[in-house]
C-alpha cells in the first residue's frame, strides 16, 4: 500500500502516462456547463429519489459519470479561480479566510497574470464565450472580456448579493423571494444591461445566449469553448413559469429540472447541428449543498457535510464528461479528478502545452477520458481560505483541522494526530482509522509539507474594499 | 392537496385502475431476487461512489428503477412474511416487539392459513422453487416446501445465528469471520445436507443452482416462479475466492460485487435461453442498512437510519424491475410500491385473482410497471414489531414513535402531536412540517385508525421457543 504512496509523494512534479498526439486529431470544441451549490446528491444518476433529470442522465448514460470528482474550494469565488486557472486558489491569492468570496464592495479580482482556460484556448485559435455567474472580480478589469473571453453575457457574483434595504436581512431562508429584493446587474460584456437582473428567466436566457452561439460557430474551421456557469440553484430560487411546480421535490427540484431541461436543449442542439463527434461537454458545479438553507439547500447524498466545510460534502461534485465517439459511453469512473484538470487536459486537446512558468495543480485526464487508462491525480488539497485542512492521498484522507462551515459556532478543532478516513471503504466519513495507519498519516503530512513549501506568496484579492471598512 | 389524502383513506378497499385481461399474453416466469440488510445508496446506479454494480447498472438501464419503494418491516422475519403474503405481518403473527426475527430456538414460523406468493403461483399451473435464505420458520412444517415451492436449497435463518461457543460473543463487528463460528445448517428441500455451511462459496452456489432452476424450466408451456434470496449481505460477510479484494469498497464491497456477479449471469443466462421477453425479473432487498455494524455495513444513501427502524433508511429500498419489451427501458419510476405489491401483481399477470377472503396489504403495480399509468399505491404503514410507528400518505410521513433501532438506549420517543416530514422535498426527513400541516395530520390520523380497526388478532409466531425460556 505504502510504497504507491510514497511514489507520489508530489504529485505536481509527476508525469503523466505519455499520450503521443495525433496531428489529425480534431481539436474539440469545450463546453464547460458549471451549476452552483449543486449538491452530490441531487441528481437522479447520482441517486436523488425526487428530482427528475432526464437529460443529465442520459448524458451519463452517453458518457462518463466520475464518482469522485473534485473542485478547487468548497465556496464559490476560490473554486471559480481553480477551474479558472488550473490551480489552487491559493496560488492566485482568489481565496480568503475572513471574506471567503468576493462581494460588491470587493476591489479585487483575478489578477491578470493568471492564464485561464479561455485565455489558453484563445491562444490556440478558439472562439470563447461565457454566459452566467462569474464571481471573479466584477470591476472592469476582472470581467471575463478582460480574461480571455470574446463575449460574456451574465451576472458578475452571487444572485443574494446587492441586497435592497427592504430585503429581508441575514442567512434566512428566502421562501417568497421578491425579485427586487436583490438589484443584482445583468451585463453584457463590461456593460450594464439591466438591473435588477429579472432571474426568473435567467436560466433560460443562458440556455438562449448558448445556443446561439453555440450555433454561430458549429461551422468552419475555428473550434469553440463555452463556459455556461448557471447562476442556480445558488438562493434565492428562481425557475422560469414553465417550471413552476414541475418537481416532486419543489421549488428547489423545480430549479434543477430546468437546468436539466437547458442540458437537454444543449446537447440536442450540438447533436443536431452534426457536431456532437467534435465536441467534449462536461458537467459539474462549484461546491456542495447551502446545507443552512434547509429544504432551500441541495442533498450531499451520502457525503458528509456541504458547502464551506472540507469534508467530502463541501467539495465532492457530480461530473458527467460527454463526447460521443470519444468518450465511452455508461462507464462509471470511480477516479479522482478536479475542475483544475480541464485546463492542462483541455490545453492539450486543443494541441497546445500547458503553461509552464508557473505550478499548475491540475493534470492531464485523457487517459481516463478515453477510457485508456487510469486518471494520474491521486491527490487533493482540501483548503478553507488561506489554510490547509485536509489533504486526500490514494484512498485516504487526513483532517488537520475541521469546522462547521458557517454560524457562530464554528467549532474549529485542530486533529492532532489527524483524523484519518478511507474514502473508499467509508465515503461517509464516519470512520476513524488514524490509530491503524501511522505510516498513512506520516506519508500525507510529507506530501503536506512539501505542497505547503510550493506555494509562494501572493497578495490577497478577497480582502480589500472598493470603500474603507 | 387535501381532497385526494381523503379519497384514499382506505387504500386497501381502493380499486386499481381495471386493466382487461388479455386471454392471448403470455403468463411470464417470474425471478424474485432479493438481497440481505442492503442499503439504499449501495448500488452504483443508487449513487454509491465506489461500489461497481455494472450489471445492476443494466437490469436498471434496460428495465425500471423505483425511488421510493419499500419493505413490510425493518427486519428479516416481518419484511419477509410480508413479501410471502402480500400482506403486513401484524396480519400473520409473524412480528414481534422483544424478540424481533425468528431464531434458532423459535417454535414459529409462517401459518399455514397463509397464501404465498409461491402457493399463488403453484396454484396457477408455475413451477417454483426457493434458493437462499428462508427465515419463516425452520421447523419442517414451515419450510418452503410445505409453503408451496417444489424444491428449496439455502439457509433457513440468518447466516449469523447458531454461533458456537468459541466464537466472539454480541454484536460486534466480526472482521475475521471464521466459518466455524456459525453452525448453520445447508437445507435440500428439508434435508440438512452441509453443517456449518460453508458461507464463502454461499452466493456462488445460489447462483448455479438457480441457473440450473432456470435451464431446467425455460423449455415447455409451463411458466416457473424462482425466488432467490441471498443470505448476504448480512454480516458475518463472505465472498467466494474471486470476489476477494475485487472492490474498491473493501469486504462489503467485495459482496455486493459478487452478488451483481450473481445478477449478471442469471440475465445474461435469460437471454441466452430465449426467454427473456418471457420473464419478470426484480430486485430488491428485505430491509435497510446494519449500520450498527460500521464498516461492514451499507449505506442508506441520503436516507436516515437504517435496519431496524422505521426511518426510511430502514424501510425503503433499490428496487429493480425487467422485463424486455414489456417494462419501458430506462425509465426511473418514483412512485410508490411495496414488496406486499408482488403477489397481487404476479397473480394478476399469471392470470389469477388475488385471494379475496383476507386483507391484503399489496395492490397490482402493473399500470406502472407497464409504463401505463400510475401507482395505485399511495400510503405506507411502518410497524417496529406489533406497534404501529409511522404512517406514509402520498409525500407526507407522520412518526407517532420514533426510536433508535438497537442498543440499551434505543431512546423511545412518542410525538403529540407527531412528526410530519414532506418525503418528496425532505427525502432525509430533517425538517418537521407537523405545525405546518395540521390537516394532514389529521387525515393520516383518521388512515391509521381506519388501518388498526382492520388487524385482526392472530397468534404472535415470534415468542414462543422450542425450549423453555
Amino acid at each position: 500500500m505504502i510504497a504507491p504512496l510514497l511514489l507520489s509523494l508530489l504529485p505536481m512534479l509527476a508525469t503523466a502516462p505519455t499520450i503521443e498526439k495525433d496531428n489529425d486529431a480534431p481539436r474539440p470544441n469545450l463546453v464547460v456547463i458549471f451549476t452552483d451549490d449543486l449538491g452530490y446528491g441531487d441528481l437522479s444518476c447520482y441517486g436523488h429519489p425526487t428530482i427528475a433529470t432526464p437529460n443529465l442522465d442520459r448524458m451519463a448514460a452517453e458518457g462518463q459519470r466520475w464518482t469522485q470528482f473534485y473542485v478547487g474550494a468548497s465556496v464559490c469565488t476560490p473554486s471559480r479561480a481553480a477551474l479558472m486557472t488550473g490551480r489552487l486558489p491559493i496560488r492566485s491569492g482568489m481565496c480568503n479566510t475572513r471574506r471567503r468570496v468576493l462581494f460588491p464592495d470587493s476591489a479585487g479580482g483575478l489578477p491578470a497574470s493568471e492564464i485561464t482556460l479561455a485565455e489558453a484556448l484563445k491562444d490556440l485559435g478558439y472562439a470563447t464565450a461565457m454566459v452566467g455567474k462569474w464571481h471573479l472580480g466584477h470591476l472592469a478589469e476582472f470581467l471575463p472580456t478582460n480574461h480571455g473571453f470574446d463575449s460574456y453575457y451574465g451576472i458578475p457574483y452571487s444572485n443574494d448579493m446587492d441586497r435592497v434595504a427592504s430585503a429581508p436581512e441575514g442567512r434566512v431562508a428566502i421562501t417568497e423571494p421578491e425579485i427586487e429584493y436583490f438589484n443584482v446587474p445583468l451585463l453584457q460584456d463590461t456593460r450594464i444591461i439591466e438591473r435588477p437582473t429579472d432571474q426568473r428567466t435567467l436560466t433560460r436566457r443562458y440556455t438562449e445566449q448558448s445556443l446561439r452561439f453555440i450555433r454561430d460557430h458549429a461551422q468552419g474551421d475555428q473550434p469553440f469553448f463555452l463556459y455556461l456557469a448557471h447562476s442556480m440553484p445558488h438562493v434565492p430560487l428562481f425557475r422560469s413559469e414553465a417550471f413552476v411546480d414541475a418537481s416532486r421535490r419543489g421549488l428547489y427540484g423545480d430549479v434543477i429540472e430546468e437546468i436539466d431541461w437547458s442540458v437537454g436543449q444543449i446537447l440536442d442542439t450540438i447533436r443536431e447541428l452534426g457536431i456532437a463527434e467534435e465536441t467534449l461537454v462536461v458537467f459539474t458545479s462549484d461546491n456542495g449543498p447551502w446545507l443552512t438553507y434547509d429544504q432551500q439547500g441541495g442533498s450531499a447524498g451520502l457525503l458528509r457535510n456541504g458547502k464551506g466545510s472540507t469534508w467530502e460534502g463541501g467539495m465532492r461534485e457530480p461530473f458527467l464528461a460527454w463526447w460521443p465517439g470519444t468518450i465511452p459511453t455508461g462507464q462509471v469512473v470511480p477516479d479522482l479528478g478536479s475542475t483544475m484538470d480541464l485546463l492542462p487536459t483541455a490545453v492539450r486537446l486543443a494541441g497546445g502545452e500547458p503553461p509552464s512558468d508557473r505550478v499548475l495543480d491540475g493534470v492531464d485526464l485523457r487517459p481516463a477520458l478515453f477510457g485508456a487508462g487510469p486518471s494520474p491525480r491521486d491527490s487533493m488539497f482540501y483548503y478553507r481560505g488561506t489554510e490547509l485542512y485536509a489533504v486526500r492521498l490514494g484512498p485516504y484522507k487526513a483532517h488537520f483541522i475541521t469546522q462547521e462551515p458557517y454560524g457562530r459556532d464554528t467549532n474549529r478543532i485542530e486533529h492532532d494526530p489527524p483524523l484519518l478516513f478511507h474514502l473508499e471503504h467509508d465515503p461517509s466519513e464516519r470512520f476513524d482509522v488514524s490509530a491503524d495507519h501511522p505510516e498513512v498519516l506520516a506519508t500525507i503530512q510529507a506530501l503536506a509539507d512539501a505542497h505547503r513549501a510550493s506555494v509562494e506568496p501572493v497578495p490577497n484579492q478577497l480582502e480589500a474594499r472598493i470603500t474603507a471598512d
